[in-house]
């Protein structure tokens, strides 16, 4: 397992709720690609979201991702973190 | 106060050590703005490092960044979280 960040824009208005919403529905699946989402951040005024995530792959957060409607920008592996 | 994520892009190569350094340094002055460096994940491939930190402004966030000699490429607030 390791650590990835990835990062979604164009997400401008994104409100509290839809971002509950859309962190719910990758909880509800991501146990079937191994990956589990711990956190997401999110500015709505410019638009990007964070996501922070333990997973197999960039690919298996990315098939999450794509499968609940919302296929990241970036996904980067953060081995190192403070 | 507020919580920010501030991005660092050309750090390829960066180490444990470096990253735990560069933490180190700015938790030291911190206090100075009213800023609170949380957590900070990197990168080495991609050279990208993430920080994460709650804080009065952004201004205050890169201000301590550009005393501890790395300057943040983006802050961006974000007021929203899971």
């Amino acid at each position: 397992m390791a650590r990835f960040m990835d990062v979604h824009h164009g997400m401008e208005g994104i409100t509290a709720e839809e971002l509950k919403q859309a962190h719910r529905a990758d909880l509800a699946i991501e146990g079937e690609e191994g990956v589990h989402f711990e956190a997401a951040w999110a500015d709505p005024d410019s638009g990007i979201v964070y996501c922070l995530s333990e997973a197999p792959s960039a690919e298996a957060v990315q098939r999450i991702h794509e499968r609940t409607g919302h296929k990241a920008d970036e996904v980067h592996p953060v081995p190192l973190a403070v």
